[in-house]
């Protein structure tokens, strides 16, 4: 069932088959990797007074010795009976189709199918849940549940409408009384007529696993092939995206081969848009959770350095912003000294090679020093200076910033310290304890950067946090939901523009009293509200940043300002432990703060409105940053 | 500063004070309790740039040695600067707020002080929350955080107009941020307007530790001294149920005597309104988690048996139910046989005697089988038939109604098998079991039982919960939320009248069908809606029981309907696994399922609207009922 390499994993629903050898034989030849069989022959059917209760594993299912256990196993999904209905007016009936229900789950467990396709057709759907959540809970087998959801429905109303159904109700209550099990998936059908763009980017939060497409929806060409709209092809395009399987269902068009619908859908993947520079380097990593660097306590590999030097963004807008800043300089300076220009955090010298660049450019004299804490990363500067910048006025310096005693005063300091909320990997700290050494008109670069935030429905994420505080049985689960991941969110629906958070301006003005301290002046608080554009779960926010180089300068992560190209930062992910029901307009808050003591900083947030929540990380009793 | 018995325990807050020990002496003296003092000492003050910053602890701070631990302990309620506000603009006045917040909470932790005195006088409390949050989870020290609110206040708003506020959503706000840490108390400042009726249960619903009385709120009668107003006085009534304590604050009137509000108070406690029967059996359960019996499982103890026999009210009730069925017999039988009236499930004989009383008053002859699986109990019968009963024909029949062979069929049966929830000790599946030896017109006492569920709020009880969860960390947390309880509830807030849920008549019908199994009979689903009166969290529904023992003869532990005096129940509560917050006018729902198989019985619930939490108990996997 695993999607193979650049090749659309498409099944088909046949529904019963007492042939089951040959059918898939059949449908692999056709194309098909896999296909969907009812667990129970549906023409055997028994009544219960006077409900249908149709029939029950036994005597005239199929035998498991009509395939390998390897071919159950990989070629076949499950279909619940029909008939199984759990909201009948009959007791009786539906405690037969319970029985039936929970028969059937175990005996495609039996047969270690990989799934099982279960249709919710109405919002009423505890019952099936609880069932279906009861099943989970009490066996051990890896079977998972495809729920089966059409993307949009309409109901008959008692007088004479039609009224558009919010399918996506239906979803969020089965899963949540699930309590999102991650053996629960989404197996969504695409109906003819689709709902409006904001309720398709909300499927596009979910997992769905799994595309259901009816033949009844497809067009027929020119050439009597079968084809989908535009707007329906649109939306395949985006399901592509998230490495969704797809079943083709209903009875074939006009003596159309079954091959046809396959070949159409292989047809659209092999044809879907190239991805871009980001995509390419984020193959592999959506919405995979890592920690944040920390760099002032870590120092980093070699192989860290040379990932983020490839960057085909960075390091120009960086040259661009030394070569304007370098320009104006030379404009207002009388001065015939070189200009003293110090990269602090210097790296492998890609800042170094940046600033001689932008030098040669405006073609003035710099007199660089290039600071760098990490010793193993100066044997190569030092390399460098003897080879690559044997005539420039290159000084390395092996030490940490705060600490440097600087024989000159600064005109120019450039550094890239930033994490992807800014702030978070300690720029303020580090360019404050530069502070002693620079002229009073010393220029920064970066002269500021601020963080923003946007609330994010993703089931996905939700469940990585707690597969990850589920690795360390020792610390309690909230731990987990403590710490902020960096992630390429992936399987999410951003529910609201971001909102910018902590402003941090360098360099920094000097506090205003005697008495105080560096650790006060970098703490922050903010409240940010949002409302809601539909029915939604909050799962976190994602965080980002904007900087400004110099001037109109600037590298952004913001997803509406995103620096194209550019791949050094993936978002910040700041979790929420409860996930939060919210309907349409609803407003949420979300308070976050900076907190900062002399060997360490940290964030504190929580969902402030609606206020059901408690404080994350208070004291950072989970997550620190160290100094 | 535990509440003495039988006396209101008062506090009297006298701000900064130099000479501590001869203060207390004086307050002492003049029948106060304890005292509330400021840590530090408010008129060393400091200022920060514009603002005002007060004094830190320090030099000038009162020295610990003024008292001794065990008086700092005993004796004294630290009440924090009253310049400390965390919603300045000022970002450096607020931080060194937040610094001497800090200092002034280590100090009292440090005197080891009972508890300190917060005050919250906004909805904007979240830093406040977040230093108090931390404060509490940094330290193992034992002092309370008494969170001073008012029970009302108005706000002038930029009109001129003054606008009342919800200060209940500032406590929750600032209870939910802190996880409802239990050393989190509510410090309730009584004001001269009080809310309606409504908000003041709502009050009444939460952990009021301590009642705070400005001076200025008394009125002065004929004789000069202070007293309240009715609506005051009828309040101060309600809280003294909650074991709260009091602290008078503010200047004394017209040189009016200090003790003269203390012993108004102590006037008012010694004119409480006497407890009824009901609430002094409940002395000293309130709030108590207990499990429910497993009275099929366990054998109960005498002592149990001893004291359910004396309830007033239910053996009455039972005997007027058995004369008048037995009168109705009488009518419209023709036989001269005795009746034949089986007590199933004797126990030490009270149903016995009523049955044998009601006979005597009906001038009916009976023929009454004592059926009791517990043989301990037998022991006791058997004592009874040869002294008490020596001239009645009365059969005791040691074992299990479910097996037994009985030598007759039986006109009447009557049996107590109900627990607090109706069906939770399964009465159904043990009259169930006696069906084998009815006659076709026996009459059941009971005829029927009807469950019913109300949503409440209860921070002590949730909380209790989560103490209960904390006793075996071998289990998973969520193991004592999908349990219920046996409990007095006492400091809560029933946020709407109750609804039926499931309903057992018998003799039971028989099943439909000849395959059916009476574990599938007995199985219910119930979904419930109600309307919120106001804000509010929800932490789990209320369960009663309304029970037909015949005709119009019931008994009743539903609030509306709650037979007089009868104790025998406390309600059962089922907690939800994370509190909800709703506003006024929303809809929640509970879904509930009882589930059978042939060796066990047990409740799935969730709520189900809103949407957002997982169902409770799968599968029964934290609590069943054995049969």
């Amino acid at each position: 069932m695993a999607a193979k390499a650049n090749h659309v994993s498409c099944g088909i629903d046949l529904g019963f088959r007492a042939d089951i050898e040959s059918t898939i034989d059949s449908a692999c030849g056709e194309g098909y990797d896999f296909v969907c069989l009812d667990i129970v022959n549906p023409e055997k059917k028994q009544t219960f007074g006077e409900a249908d209760v149709g029939h029950k594993v036994g005597d005239d299912t199929r035998p498991d010795f009509m395939l390998g256990s390897q071919e159950w196993n990989t070629l076949v999904v499950g279909k619940l009976s029909d008939w199984i209905s759990l909201n009948s007016e009959n007791h009786y009936a539906n405690a037969a189709s319970e029985e039936a229900l929970l028969q059937e789950l175990h005996f495609a467990s039996y047969l270690s199918l990989p799934a099982v396709m279960i249709r919710v057709d109405s919002y009423d759907c505890a019952n099936l849940a609880r069932l279906v959540y009861s099943h989970i809970m009490k066996s051990h087998h890896a079977t998972n549940m495809w729920i089966h959801m059409p993307v949009s429905a309409n109901k008959d109303t008692a007088d004479g409408e039609t009224k558009s159904q919010n399918t996506w109700m239906w979803w969020n209550k089965f899963r949540m009384l699930c309590n999102q099990h991650n053996k629960i998936s989404l197996a969504l059908e695409i109906t003819e007529d689709l709902p409006d763009p904001e309720s398709l980017k909300q499927w596009l939060g979910e997992p769905v696993r799994v595309v259901i497409l009816n033949t009844s929806i497809f067009l027929t060409n020119k050439k009597g092939f079968p084809v989908l709209s535009r707007a329906h092809q649109h939306l395949i395009m985006q399901l592509f995206r998230l490495n969704s399987q797809f079943v083709i269902t209903g009875v074939t068009k006009d003596g159309m081969a079954l091959k046809t619908y396959q070949q159409y859908l292989e047809h659209l993947y092999q044809h879907r848009p190239c991805p871009d520079q980001y995509d390419m380097f984020a193959k592999g990593y959506e919405d995979y959770l890592q920690s944040p660097l920390q760099p002032l306590m870590d120092n980093l590999e070699s192989a860290t350095y040379e990932v983020f030097e490839k960057d085909p963004v960075k390091y120009r807008c960086y040259e661009e912003a030394i070569f304007r800043c370098l320009a104006d300089k030379a404009t207002v300076s009388l001065e015939k000294d070189p200009i003293v220009l110090m990269v602090l955090g210097a790296g492998r010298g890609p800042l170094v090679r940046a600033a001689l660049s932008a030098a040669k450019r405006a073609e003035t004299k710099i007199k660089c020093f290039a600071v760098e804490k990490n010793a193993n990363a100066c044997v190569t500067l030092n390399l460098l200076k003897r080879t690559e910048w044997v005539d420039e006025d290159v000084t390395i310096v092996s030490g940490d910033m705060r600490v440097w005693e600087a024989p000159v005063l600064a005109d120019i300091i450039v550094s890239e310290l930033l994490g992807s909320f800014g702030d978070n990997e300690l720029s303020p700290e580090c360019l404050d304890g530069a502070a002693r050494f620079l002229k009073p008109d010393c220029i920064s670069i970066p002269a500021s950067y601020t963080s923003y935030l946007a609330p994010i429905s993703s089931q996905k994420l939700y469940n990585e946090v707690e597969a990850a505080g589920a690795l360390d049985p020792d610390k309690p689960k909230i731990t987990a939901f403590e710490t902020p991941y960096v992630v390429r969110i992936h399987n999410y629906h951003e529910l609201s523009p971001s909102k910018p958070v902590f402003t941090f301006t360098h360099p920094a003005e000097k506090a205003e009293n005697e008495n105080d301290k560096t650790h006060l002046k970098n703490s922050r608080q903010a409240e940010l509200r949002f409302s809601m554009p539909c029915d939604t779960m909050v799962h976190g926010f994602s965080g980002y940043f904007h900087c400004t180089l110099y001037k109109d300068v600037y590298i952004s992560i913001v997803p509406e300002t995103h620096s194209p190209g550019m791949f050094s930062w993936f978002p910040l992910f700041f979790p929420v432990f409860k996930p939060v029901l919210l309907k349409q307009g609803d407003e949420i808050a979300i308070t976050i703060w900076r907190q900062c003591t002399n060997s360490k900083v940290w964030y504190e947030w929580v969902i402030s409105e609606p206020c059901n929540s408690a404080i994350l990380n208070p004291g950072g009793r989970s997550y620190t940053i160290g100094l």
